[in-house]
């Protein structure tokens, strides 16, 4: 078991690297749903066939040429004390429905994180991989491979009129979800977000904040991934999810010159406030956390605030959730306490 | 003309001395009025009489004993630029009232800027010693010997049932305004300030914000004196504050170590916050530093924030008014660029 491996940095190995319009994209990622025929799906499931599921991926996980795409540990969530599966979501490398709701449940994942691959999910298989920067197309290629051996195996619930069958209807077709991590501060400080943010819904694509469905934008995050699944093929889901994509990174781009231009000292007043607040607070919730650290992203991002790096950033936003401060604290935390901790972590992460 | 001794620096000599108390009383201050019988107040007295009012007075300035007690510079009102004023003012060596109204005003200042005798403002002679932390006692001394310098050559306006004649009724009698600087953080904090000042003015006190009569108490800075002039006699009005501000004092100690045992964590947030804000902000407005600036002050006595000295930041909130900004620019500035120069200031200071 070398599950520590995973839990004890906040910030996957994967997301320390740049990518493409990295000032704007944090991370594109691609999710493939996928259940095995001779099965119910898991929340039908009876514990023998999950069980059967389980081992069935496990035998399929060892084949040689899964090891040449990357290298996998196969983790068991009965092996996981609560502590470690919270940091784990916190990185989003398994979903809370697998850490809280799952039987015979399990999750791969590579050496630097980029890979994620669920077991007994909402769907038998979930395969996850994930890129930094703009790169969904990349990542796609990656998700089909890994898709690819595990078909060569196992059999797939497959129907040659809807496609892939899938535990939940929204998925039926090519069972995959595109999605890309969007930093959009300029968009939302000029007011502007709202009325993209409808316009991505008209063309089918959805919107959500960083800490999964329904929660609100934190830090100035944005989440947005294709809608429909069916009756459309792989390419042109990621096609559209790409060009819809690159257009708000040019929306953004021009807010943040029209920040630059129209209210310099003004942005430059708010993030250096921000840097100074993270830097000496005391207390600290982990909303306002969020905010201050997209604000001094746009200020890196900006060239207003030297010498800290947006990977630093990144890292501190896992890092200050509850779970993963509570983990490092190596017990529970009262909301207090963590809000004490985690302006203590903050402020060391600053010091540096 | 040596005035840019006085207008250079932003705190006066005897300011950057700590005294008795200093944590809390920022400084003492004793104001002796007084008129010139054969010639009218300054408010009627014609362009030719106010002349010889000022030639009388530096007449006597020149007399030995005066050098004995300091050593003093002779300034005509009429030989300063209007931003040297507007610093002066603001260093309250001078009233505004000097700077703006008086018909051949000029006034004495001597090295360390703790004396500051003002000619032909609302009076003839006003002589004002300050002392740094709670000296009031010592503050009337030296005032006294001052005065009593003058009364041998001049000769005074006084009555025998009244005492000292003043254009002001407010101060006919005794003619002494005794005066304490205080620095109440805590008190607000804990909002106990306002049942402490309604018992303030209760006992015929009163109490001021930080620049001059009528203004709101900035940076928690609250300034308590002798109402009344007239049926006490000095030591009377110098007993009766120095009591008053003692009872004050104790207050605030107790009002301070109730926040480090009931909300330590906050208090600290807050200070710090204010540090990391000023060490930090690109635009701040003149309110918002003293009141910032007062922040660090308390974190300072409460030893929660290190190197920082208390007459640094005495020094910053004199530094940071309109005047001086500008006298330290050379030129006029708009509002948004002296909350631009302030934080620049600030953090040129914090930096140190």
């Amino acid at each position: 078991m070398t599950l520590g491996r995973f839990t004890d940095n906040a910030l996957s190995d994967w997301m320390k690297r740049e990518g493409p319009d990295s000032d704007i994209v944090i991370s594109s990622r691609i999710r493939i749903a996928r259940n095995l025929r001779p099965f119910s799906f898991p929340m039908l499931a009876t514990n023998q066939q999950s069980k059967e599921v389980l081992d069935q991926v496990e035998e399929a996980s060892r084949n040689e040429e899964l090891e040449t795409i990357s290298h996998f540990e196969f983790i068991h969530l009965s092996d996981m004390k609560e502590l470690e599966k919270m940091v784990l979501v916190e990185k989003h490398l398994i979903s809370p429905s697998l850490a809280n709701d799952s039987r015979n449940g399990a999750v791969m994942l590579n050496e630097n994180e980029s890979i994620s691959i669920m077991i007994n999910e909402e769907d038998h298989l979930r395969i996850q991989c994930m890129s930094p920067g703009f790169q969904i197309r990349e990542a796609w290629d990656m998700a089909n491979q890994i898709d690819d051996v595990f078909e060569n195996q196992l059999e797939y619930a497959f129907d040659e009129k809807r496609g892939y069958l899938t535990s939940c209807p929204t998925n039926v077709g090519t069972g995959i979800r595109a999605s890309v991590m969007l930093h959009l501060p300029a968009l939302v400080l000029t007011q502007q977000i709202n009325r993209i943010l409808s316009a991505i819904t008209q063309v089918g694509l959805a919107v959500r904040g960083l800490y999964g469905e329904g929660s609100e934008a934190i830090g100035n995050l944005f989440q947005i991934s294709n809608q429909i699944t069916l009756g459309q093929s792989e390419e042109e889901i990621i096609d559209n999810l790409y060009s819809v994509v690159r257009q708000i990174i040019e929306h953004e781009r021009a807010a943040r010159q029209k920040l630059l231009s129209e209210s310099k000292h003004w942005i430059n007043d708010r993030v250096s406030r921000s840097f100074g607040i993270l830097s000496h607070a005391v207390i600290m919730d982990s909303k306002e956390a969020a905010q201050r650290l997209s604000d001094v992203r746009l200020g890196v991002d900006l060239e207003m605030i030297p010498n800290v790096s947006s990977s630093v950033l990144n890292e501190m936003l896992v890092m200050t959730q509850p779970g993963f401060l509570q983990q490092d604290a190596g017990h529970k935390l009262s909301a207090e306490e963590r809000d004490i901790r985690r302006a203590e972590m903050i402020r060391a992460q600053f010091a540096k």
